[in-house]
């Protein structure tokens, strides 16, 4: 039979690149982040709100997952919006309240950073820095990440294969900074029952092929509240390093994102199940 | 601006046909194998190998599925490949083999018909017949499973949406057949590192809109071997009331899927890793 | 840099089966149908209901598509419907209808079978049987259609590539019959703008790498009526060998499809234009 | 049954934001590059260069493109690379290229920003920005885009719906910036035996929704050399405002995308083809 590899040149093969490869680092990355390590054997949860709305509704959240056992803070304060008519984040202000609730609870605070003349002054507040989907291939942005001194979290592009996932991450590396995890939160298929299809497969994929840690955006990756729980645990089965969920003290008034938040006590509650899986597969939480 | 409120898909609704549709029924269906029950508390393995080849082959195989565990034996008598040059199994001999060893094991065995002819050949010799993928909308198959006195194990097309999942199911149920299993195999998207992109959240999804019970298959949910662990923890995590993997004695000599069959000692020590996952989340296996 | 060709041993590499391929016969194939020849210069026009309804509906459609210039005549009497409780055609009456409208002017029919059992009657009425979307990786199905003497128009499943496409075609060439007519009907993405994804570049793809005559249907493939022109069109620019459209004397009350169809005064003004377009590619119509 | 009227999504409206919409402004909006006025009847045509590699290769490009009957000159000075070690342009070096040879043949220049720290630099040297697929909901980067004096060319992101790609014009309109011509450039689709699906049923429905123009990249939409004439001619057949055409003095040689280049014979004998398509229309290139 008449076998042609090459009828479309783009995209034949696969090439992991050298630096985020597997095989030119077989140990683990473990990221630092102000302390909490992500890519060990505990399982790390940041928990927070979509976009910091205001002092009370950020402060009254981190608190609480806290106590629920969040190790490190989420929250936007640049958010990247379909329509310029929407609510698109306190900016700096936003940063400063992360960072005075960071210093009261002692979480780490993830945020966005979505333009290269941000980097430096949302990495002087945050702890870690995020690069979302919709940037994942904004390559300017990733060189500027990787030359800055905080961890980045990096995630997938909705139409990204694992391939450009790991050249994107490539980026980063390339340019000075080693300190990259890799969050998977959902990608974009023909289903419409949920807003992106959770690519679970991903975790043990990146895994095999990279060094660095994984983790899941179940939140993104259904948006849908009462989905959440059950593809958490999933996701801790399937041997993520962590989770970043999406909570909201009044998940009904958010400007951002309420249908996919969880409320305090949901949190509370699947940090709970979360322990049982984690123990099932030999790790904790 | 001009809105639409329906623009968003997720917070669309659905058109769930009445028979397969929660509301109906909100009861859980539990389907009865000759004696096998799936859609209670029990999550229930079904193994064996993608097609039948030998006798030697199929009942080795057979024998130390059962030894580890599984409740019911699969095996694939008549073959939907791709190609028409590619191995199309055995047949009614295959049947014969089937029959034979479920005598000998006690194991309830479910195997694929894919000709509205061959539903009573294929029934007589099956305790569950299951129509594949590529036949989710050959709509006079589904009538003539739902004629049929035996339980339809249905797997979603690689393409298909939930909502057409459940249509799918609902020709059956009309047809007057009520024993129906839904199948997640793993949805067709732009990634290709995987074979599929297995779609777990299909299983909340489904828990949620019918009462009928939902397996998952991670061996073409992913098309490869050393995935199929991890994703079937993970599957059981979620909430699925069974798994059908593939399993072979000689996985390299298989004649179809064997770089997605489990070898039998790959078997049996999954089966140990699932039992602690299930009880994670009180559940057994 | 690491490459790795293999890491997903299915899906590496594009093989094109022998009979269909151009390597094996140069020169394009004329399917003949009961003498309107699709293959050659001239593009041929395939119009008429979705579904047959009645026999006034058909007639007046049939009439008016021939007086339009279509020169063969479409309706489904036997009709894939995704919910059972859809109007499911006529049967055999509806086909019974278009033999005697295919009398009366002339025009050739093809109509489409979904069962094995139904190939011997519906190929005992039409002039050109379908087998349609849903059903392109049903293998008997393919393998009743080449042991029949009519020709055959495949229409592309909305989840298969151009491979699995040609191998779907190769089963009826391998079973007897080459008479056999490719159709791109649009694929499935993630866009919902639109019914489907019309992939014009599957013409010059296909044309390409078979030998076999390759036809367009708009209707499907965008779903709405008003961007059928303008698609039929881009169709005979990039090399169709036909197109076929639905059409229906009272799109508003179509029982199915109405909001794709055509009314009799848009079909005839659309083959003015496509006459212009044909010309330009030094092509007829 | 439990129904709901918007699951099917052809039938569901759209949220299009009020500057981009046609019940804005009912009138085509011309955008004028320099003198080069893309949105009326003529068809303009985009040629050169993936990348400014040289002198040489740009100059020679450039005059034969113009003798072709280019209205405009493409070429990348700062590249957007999936690898980060793949060529990544010649940066400033290559906006002075394009700035001589731009004088020299009369023909405007477009070429990509990616930066919005460069966002001026590319203003100061170009007639019109190109934003690119990978940074269509680069916020900050459009609004950048929006606050120059400039026009846009916007091209689709490959995963983006017609809804956002609308949106995602908006950001540019509101910030004060209405010349921006939207570019659809193949979707990431499935299937893999092109490089992207072009999808051209964009061009009738965003010429619906918008009075933007719209024009079509068949170079990136197929990224296969041979397949660009045709669809070439189908997207002036399906009613483009204009082509973007990779054209390289030597193929072979590119340092980018060589693959999918026309050369420059190849891209003078598709404008004789293209003209008499365009008069199939009533239009003229």
């Amino acid at each position: 039979m008449e076998t042609n590899p090459c009828i479309n040149p783009v995209k034949v093969g696969f090439s992991i690149p050298p630096r985020v490869s597997r095989k030119s680092k077989i140990d683990d990355t473990i990221v630092n982040i102000s302390g909490v390590r992500i890519g060990g054997s505990e399982i790390v949860m940041i928990a927070g709100p979509c976009a910091v709305e205001s002092e009370e509704q950020l402060f009254e959240t981190a608190r609480s997952v806290k106590a629920g056992g969040a190790k490190i803070l989420r929250g936007g304060a640049f958010k990247p919006r379909s329509s310029p008519y929407n609510f698109q984040g306190m900016g700096e202000e936003g940063l400063k309240l992360l960072s005075i609730i960071s210093k009261e609870t002692g979480l780490p605070v993830v945020t966005e950073v979505m333009d290269t003349r941000q980097v430096e002054l949302v990495a002087s507040y945050a702890d870690m820095i995020q690069i979302g989907s919709r940037n994942m291939q904004n390559y300017p942005l990733l060189k500027e990440a990787g030359m800055c001194k905080k961890p980045v979290l990096l995630k997938r592009g909705m139409m990204a294969t694992i391939e450009e996932f790991l050249q994107a991450a490539e980026y980063i590396l390339n340019a000075g900074n080693d300190q990259v995890i890799l969050c998977e939160r959902g990608i974009r298929t023909f289903e419409t029952s949920t807003r992106n299809t959770l690519d679970l497969s991903a975790v043990p994929m990146l895994k095999q092929l990279t060094h660095l840690p994984v983790i899941i955006d179940p939140s993104h990756g259904t948006g849908i509240r009462w989905m959440v729980p059950s593809m958490s645990k999933a996701a801790v089965a399937v041997g993520t390093d962590g989770l970043i969920i999406e909570v909201h003290y009044k998940p009904e008034k958010a400007l951002c994102d309420g249908h996919q938040s969880l409320s305090l006590d949901e949190f509370s509650k699947l940090m709970i199940d979360l322990k049982k899986v984690a123990k099932a597969i030999d790790r904790e939480i």
